[in-house]
């Protein structure tokens, strides 16, 4: 099925994912960003970023955000692509990708959070992790900004430790 | 810490996640309602239905809807709530859940369809399934109706088998 090859991963995270992140970052939002590649054809079908800040949303991460901007599509579409995010997705982001049985994920970095990746690989979903470096400082400058930690909690659930 | 007592639950199902399913069913949408109910107050925080019908949406199933409706709510708040809804979580829904620490899943059956149940236990979520009759019949009268399945299917992930 794929016409993308693996060389091909890191220019779609910079020109889709990558890029959504940076949007949301000016608009004052958590820089986390997704694509949604559709594999035999390499086209981009949708691309969204983290919504927490922008539309008070629990629920736009990157990736559902993306799905969210792509619409209902014919059956079986999703099958065929790959979920492009800048960071590992969160539960509720790997669950979504389970549900539609997205086949591969590729995700810029890890080292700033580690989501569902072993329950998405337990279900034979394949895991890139790019290891982007620009995509790992933007998301550790956020985090180290102000506020950047106690907003950053509340969008994965944690609670702030109290000094 | 509940104030909320199981025999409470069914009563949370039929004014809440219930009635949000009827709702969805009326216009036109698939019947699946949620709510989100306060365990310690047993104040209901916020409902929702699927909305993928109504807003060609691919991420706001019952559950999820109801959680972009209540909004950004201070941080651990979300440890405090049961999610209730008429269908058992799907893998998204589950991740969902999770992300946010939601202890209790209230759900009203699943002879229609059986989700990430197993998932949100092997993270200490209690599941209480009630069996609600008529919430049943109502899913399964729905699936059955004309492009109910084909919809279904769509909201689930799954392919229609050709005949």
């Amino acid at each position: 099925m794929p016409a993308v090859t693996p060389d091909q991963y890191p220019q779609f995270m910079r020109v889709s994912a990558h890029e959504q992140a940076l949007k949301s970052l000016s608009e004052g939002g958590i820089p986390i960003g997704a694509a949604i590649v559709h594999l035999p054809t390499g086209d981009v079908l949708a691309r969204g970023h983290n919504q927490r800040v922008q539309m008070g949303s629990n629920i736009r991460h990157g990736e559902t955000d993306a799905l969210e901007n792509l619409g209902r599509v014919p059956e079986g579409l999703l099958r065929e692509c790959a979920m492009v995010t800048t960071l590992s997705p969160c539960f509720m982001c790997s669950g979504t990708c389970l549900l539609y049985k997205i086949p591969l994920i590729i995700l810029g970095e890890n080292d700033n959070f580690v989501g569902g990746e072993d329950l998405v690989r337990s279900h034979g979903v394949e895991v890139v992790n790019l290891k982007d470096e620009a995509v790992t400082k933007m998301m550790t400058d956020w985090i180290a900004s102000p506020n950047g930690q106690k907003i950053w909690n509340e969008d994965i659930g944690e609670v702030t430790v109290k000094a």
